[in-house]
């Protein structure tokens, strides 16, 4: 059971190894320490979280009280995903918005029992890309996207748990940028086993927060903030995350523990955050492409998608204007193998 | 690169941890030995492969002249699944038999492109089931059906690998049964994402084996032997795991890497082993019930799917009677919980 009272940041920091070094964030973000060596990687803090959060958690507190002086300057570019390589990587579609865009695109009915139970797919979690490194794709006519999700990392939750249940078994917070590539869907979709091809390595931001350290921020399982996209310095879309939801992450969770159980570390997603005000922008580019048509801009004037050298950036802003999980910010870059 | 030459058996050993002790076993898959200080999981050699995998080939080396005197009994029932939580599975679906029946039962028509390119779906890798651990389901209605595969396990793929480089990243085969609740397919492939509840935990043979050691039962990126599955002490099916396929392991893997890398430890399966004779019988009870339906049985005389109680044995024999891979030898617990 995690503790929901835990003000927790960690990250991990790239030192050659394939699961880095777990770091332990100050609450202002710009401080680090290594989490010590009774606990190296994320996955092992997961592995033993009811037993290590809390030690750290008191770790923190004392370097709380002597201003993270031992500390080091917190830098993005020195971290990998907080969770390097993952044992499960489930992503829902929760946000109704996002749904009616999606499949008016798709030129099909939203899924059957939309309303009914999470959809939920299972994505690969073998690799996740670091907050700084570039989305590799081997082709634009791929269609490259970004989707800024939350998503949330699980202790162990046995096959079952009921919703409640559930809420207990989130560790972590995490954003991320899970890159689809749209002209591989229809293809992959029509074939009835789901996404793979297009929907390559996730990148993440760099900082992991349990949900006692958002406060108000976490409501109701879903995190309550808006989050930014920029795209060319150019804000992109700022939805809100906790806006006319489907469904919550409790809800999700207990939906895939079902039949299974689910290992510590497992990341669940809430799918491409979007609200229904045309204000808010989007959260892919999907998403912008099908409000333009609808607001009639031919075909050929549409948006593109994105395009060697583009900049992708993504955070989400607490009330006072912090980072809540650091930045992600990449560089698109097209790369033909061979 | 892996060694095609490397002639190694490995298994895992539970001793309490998540990932288990990796075991070195033995030519006749009678005797084991702990692989050492070195290399303690499955997954610490699979990442380490190119230097620890030729290490644990010269001790094998030197066990074989000693006649593993310093060896203990190799039992299945100590064993966990030889990747017991993975950071990946992907499974195909190259049979063409297997194919053509299960969308007659599904009444449709196989997906397009069916032979042009892999068809794949990305599976739940958090949690594998060891070869003597109980089939765990919440109720029978889910339609509880056993699916007879055979799987490579990786090391590092690099995205966009040819054919042939792919063929050099297979360190380990494997045997596994990937269960499936047949009762959820229908609807949850209705919503367009694939597999979720309906694909719960799979259960794995306790040995994993190089190419090498397979000889001439490897052959063209396939195993070459016939796979024998029995319920309840009966024989179910004995299908031969390389006749009528549409793509090997190497183009699977290929396929699978054309836009992602593939990290070391990712398991790729070639779904469920099926010959159009019908004397080799059946590898699933899906498809054993197309066949009776086909030769006139009626609905209500189908053979029945996984009851509680049911015991489900898996394994390849080599060309002496050798099990190549140990058993997978479960029984079904359907149990509800709360």
């Amino acid at each position: 059971m995690t503790m929901p009272f835990l003000d927790l940041r960690l990250a991990t920091r790239r030192n050659g190894s394939r699961d880095g070094e777990l770091m332990l964030v100050s609450p202002s973000g710009q401080r680090w320490l290594s989490a010590g060596p009774t606990v190296k990687t994320m996955q092992a803090l997961l592995d033993n979280w009811a037993l290590q959060a809390p030690e750290l958690e008191s770790r923190r507190r004392s370097l709380d009280a002597s201003g993270w002086n031992e500390g080091e300057t917190f830098d993005p570019d020195e971290c990998m995903a907080p969770l390097p390589r993952a044992y499960q990587w489930a992503d829902a579609s929760v946000y109704r918005n996002h749904a009616r865009l999606i499949y008016q695109w798709r030129n099909e009915p939203i899924p059957p029992r939309y309303e009914d139970e999470p959809l939920v797919y299972q994505g690969g979690s073998d690799g996740m890309i670091g907050p700084r490194e570039p989305i590799v794709a081997i082709d634009e006519a791929h269609l490259v996207d970004l989707e800024a999700e939350i998503a949330v990392i699980t202790t162990d939750v046995p096959m079952g748990v009921t919703i409640e249940q559930a809420a207990d078994r989130i560790a972590l917070v995490v954003l991320l940028n899970d890159v689809s590539l749209r002209g591989l869907i229809p293809g992959e979709l029509a074939k009835g086993f789901g996404f793979y091809q297009s929907k390559p390595a996730t990148s993440f931001a760099p900082v992991a927060v349990t949900p006692g350290a958002l406060g108000p921020a976490w409501k109701d399982c879903m995190l309550d903030l808006p989050v930014r996209i920029e795209l060319n310095g150019e804000r992109f879309g700022e939805p809100h995350a906790n806006s006319d939801v489907v469904f919550n992450f409790a809800q999700i969770i207990a939906h895939l523990a079902r039949t299974r159980c689910l290992v510590a570390g497992s990341i669940v997603g809430a799918g491409t955050i979007s609200n229904a005000d045309p204000e808010s922008g989007s959260a892919c580019i999907t998403e912008a492409r099908v409000r333009e048509q609808l607001s009639g801009v031919p075909l050929d004037r549409l948006r593109p998608y994105l395009r060697h050298g583009d900049r992708v950036r993504i955070c989400a802003m607490g009330p006072h204007g912090e980072h809540v999980f650091g930045a992600i910010d990449q560089q698109v870059v097209i790369h033909s193998p061979g």
